[in-house]
């Protein structure tokens, strides 16, 4: 599986991104899921890839080849992101129609759901999620992140922390968070981590990260966070019932109403 | 959809469940997931319900009327926890083959999962899953935990705190906080939230809570831990290039290691 987030805020752009990739459980392997591209001071384009690696290295490599020969309608020339969603999703839906008759006959998807974001001159950054189906949808003021493949368990973090206001780095640490909370809950997501914080107007891959399992930074954010979370948890209020002083009456304050259930008897 | 959640610890037993249910986004009610049944003193049974609402409904309802009626094999003579998720198991396939040939005409699903749990005089407290096909699985001492319905986002604070060594009020709260975060992401799980615990040998419904959204307990929970989180947060580890000092610096402190990634250009 896979693990990928973006971060639309006032200051930029943050993307994160697992890189473990599984077909079944005896064929893990490592993958970069984060793909650049740039017009050096122009255009800057970051792509996310998750589903059938087949599928998406067909999508990065096309998508290199065809702004490399300044092909039309590719990233060379888009002159929107919405552009370049479009693009993504026409590529995605004619690299999948290649092998998806065979595939489907393997029970195997040819699938593919992809991330793109980044800033054209003149505009304003972006990010967009591009189905398989080749539609795609951006962010909004009350939905500033998008997630593809194994989302759940990373999102409650996200809906909690990130508002359009968060401060680059705050997000990039959020994105962590999310991306380690979803590493230890399942299996099919797995280091290294690979996180980008974009500045607005920079058109410059400066701030990369790439954090494997060891990275000190890595190793003291997740052991800060597990130890601040037990910190938080065991800091809330407690059941009446709980303290030493009633534990003898355990129970009677814990009522807040008659129990309703049915109770059966087979006497 | 539902989220329910049932722990084993030393102490005892835990179960929680949210009260929505859905066909589709223009049909949420609220029904409880969480049915009692008992033998006073002798054994007592606690039964969470996920998936099609007749079929768990129709499994409820035969649950207590065979235990009613005493007859053999139901929750009125089982000898063992097992044998009570093979009946239930049992139950749960044949209420679905009543109408899974009709139903699945019109696309829907009769499927239901279940968690039984609680204890039989003399013997341990366990809790199963019971699964659509009949099948079921119990907790170890490294999973002391089991899960049904919309389970993901709820399951990594379980997976940091509980241990069978955990204090039941601290699993019972710990339950309520990872079913608030499954609410807050996910609009198909809603409250009330119940909540059961059991102490090992009581065989009492004591210790039962239904809290409402508005609920003083449950308000002063959440918002504790809302503001629990945020702090815990903001207390993490920040990248250099964060600090005032280094802001100038921006970026410099941020890289691990080289950004390895490929740069085209179009010129």
């Amino acid at each position: 599986m896979t693990y990928c987030v973006a971060i639309k805020l006032e200051e930029g752009l943050v993307f994160a991104s697992d890189s473990r990739t599984n077909a079944g459980v005896d064929q893990v392997s490592t993958y970069s899921k984060m793909h650049t591209f740039e017009t050096e001071g122009e255009r800057l384009f970051l792509v996310l890839t998750a589903g059938n690696l087949a599928t998406t290295q067909a999508i990065v490599n096309r998508l290199k080849r065809e702004m490399e020969e300044g092909v039309e309608g590719s990233f060379a020339d888009v002159g929107h992101m919405s552009e370049a969603a479009e693009y993504l999703g026409r590529v995605n839906r004619e690299e999948q129609d290649k092998h998806s008759e065979a595939l489907s006959k393997s029970g195997i998807a040819a699938e593919a759901t992809l991330i793109v974001g980044g800033q054209i001159s003149g505009q304003e950054p972006e990010i967009y999620r591009v189905y398989p189906q080749g539609n795609y949808i951006t962010t909004s003021q009350h939905t500033p992140f998008l997630q593809i493949g194994e989302s759940k368990y990373g999102k409650p973090i996200l809906d909690r922390i990130i508002t359009p206001e968060t401060e680059l780095g705050d997000a990039a640490r959020c994105a962590l968070v999310s991306i380690d909370s979803t590493i230890r809950s399942n299996l099919t997501v797995g280091p290294p981590i690979e996180v980008f914080v974009y500045e607005t107007g920079s058109f410059a891959f400066e701030h990369y990260l790439c954090l494997e399992a060891d990275n000190d930074y890595l190793r003291a954010l997740t052991a800060a966070w597990d130890e601040n979370i037990r910190k938080a948890f065991l800091e809330l209020p407690r059941f009446d019932w709980e303290s030493t002083r009633n534990r003898k009456r355990r129970g009677t304050s814990f009522h807040t109403r008659a129990h309703h259930k049915v109770h059966t008897s087979s006497r």
